[in-house]
């Protein structure tokens, strides 16, 4: 680390932490086996920045996640053949996001580092998804920080501020983990620290991302387990 | 137990799972020794609800109950004879409501809790006061809930739907948890089941509480072992 430690690490969870592309397609085609998953899981996540955007921008009052996923659900699904699903049934799927898996080494990297940091994630997720997910998969967060909390997206300043200022900390003493570099840069210009984390199969194995480091992160880690060795836990 | 089991478990904090007398009595007379610490916490915690309604009435604009322990503490130290505190001792001072120690069945008891219920404090402490709280004690809660989240204090309707909203439940699906009978039927005036936790010394050794159990709880437990064992877990 080229700076003292922090004292709160803040992740992203969609990707970071979790793997939504795996775990998207797995649930489609439990349910539409002849749908192709990898198509089903890139195209509901394409509609994420756009469908956020209309939070941003005012367009639509503050809305939730689980809201804002149901909307690009219900567009995406004639697309793919299932616009006979029923209100149960796309219930359920939309549920699908609470129902991710964890990378194999989430939950052990971030035992380690529980040991000596307090650990939040901060997602554009809600609460009820985030603890859902969290009890599901064993994550051991501190507490759960989302949008919801300050009713903002990312990158609002307002959200990478506002886990310094629950924590009644400087920005610097926060860094934030995740594996998107305009994430981590938002949450530089705000003064927080960031680790970049490898995770080069986020978009499925058809679709490997560069993972190259970046120099003006503070650190950069191959996985949880590795940040959890970098950062000393 | 009366109706269908809840799946969410709300609780309050300060007294519930905690004890606030005995710690901050303790926090006291270990920086002055000669203070009546049964005194001073009673005087502390006296300040409490006075301090709040200024924010509940419009008075103040949203504050943090860390701020409104603090504007408490100020008036007090001159009349235990320690005006002469400087700012950091009066922050260390303020930050004992941080490190509370649980009740000795608390952590045991949420931990058999935890196995088939989510569970979340409700409580008027920060975000940051709880999380701290939590990790020293090792409360295993799902996530943190409190005033700060819904941007109110507790009775106002908006905390305890705020729960069931964030999980998107019936309010009787959420049952809250306290040893205080008013925080009890303000949630029960919401739709939520109710369990009333005996703590007889909240109030110190001096001032045994009456606990007699009140027919309109949903349940009424002795500590939080037998909650869990009412709850069947």
């Amino acid at each position: 680390m080229k700076r003292p430690a922090p004292r709160i690490l803040a992740f992203d969870v969609f990707g970071t932490v979790v793997d939504w592309h795996g775990s998207i397609a797995r649930e489609i085609q439990a349910l539409a086996p002849q749908v192709d998953g990898n198509a089903f899981a890139l195209a509901w996540r394409a509609g994420y920045q756009p469908t956020m955007q209309r939070v941003r921008s005012g367009e639509l009052g503050w809305t939730r996640l689980d809201e804002l996923h149901r909307l690009i659900l219900d567009e995406l699904l004639p697309r793919f053949g299932l616009a006979h699903l029923d209100d149960m049934q796309r219930q359920h799927l939309n549920r699908a996001w609470h129902r991710l898996d964890a990378w194999p080494d989430s939950v052990a990297g971030l035992q380690r580092l529980k040991a000596r940091y307090t650990l939040t994630p901060l997602s554009n997720g809600n609460i009820g998804l985030l603890t859902n997910m969290a009890k599901r998969c064993g994550l051991p967060w501190d507490c759960i920080l989302s949008a919801e909390v300050f009713r903002a997206y990312k990158p609002d300043p307002a959200t990478y501020l506002g886990v310094a200022q629950v924590f009644d900390v400087a920005p610097e003493e926060v860094m934030l983990c995740a594996a998107h570099q305009d994430d981590l840069d938002a949450a530089r210009a705000c003064g927080l620290q960031t680790a970049y984390i490898e995770r080069p199969l986020e978009f499925g194995a058809l679709n490997p991302k560069d993972v190259s480091p970046v120099p003006r992160n503070d650190v950069h880690a191959r996985d949880m387990e590795h940040l959890a060795e970098l950062l000393g836990s």
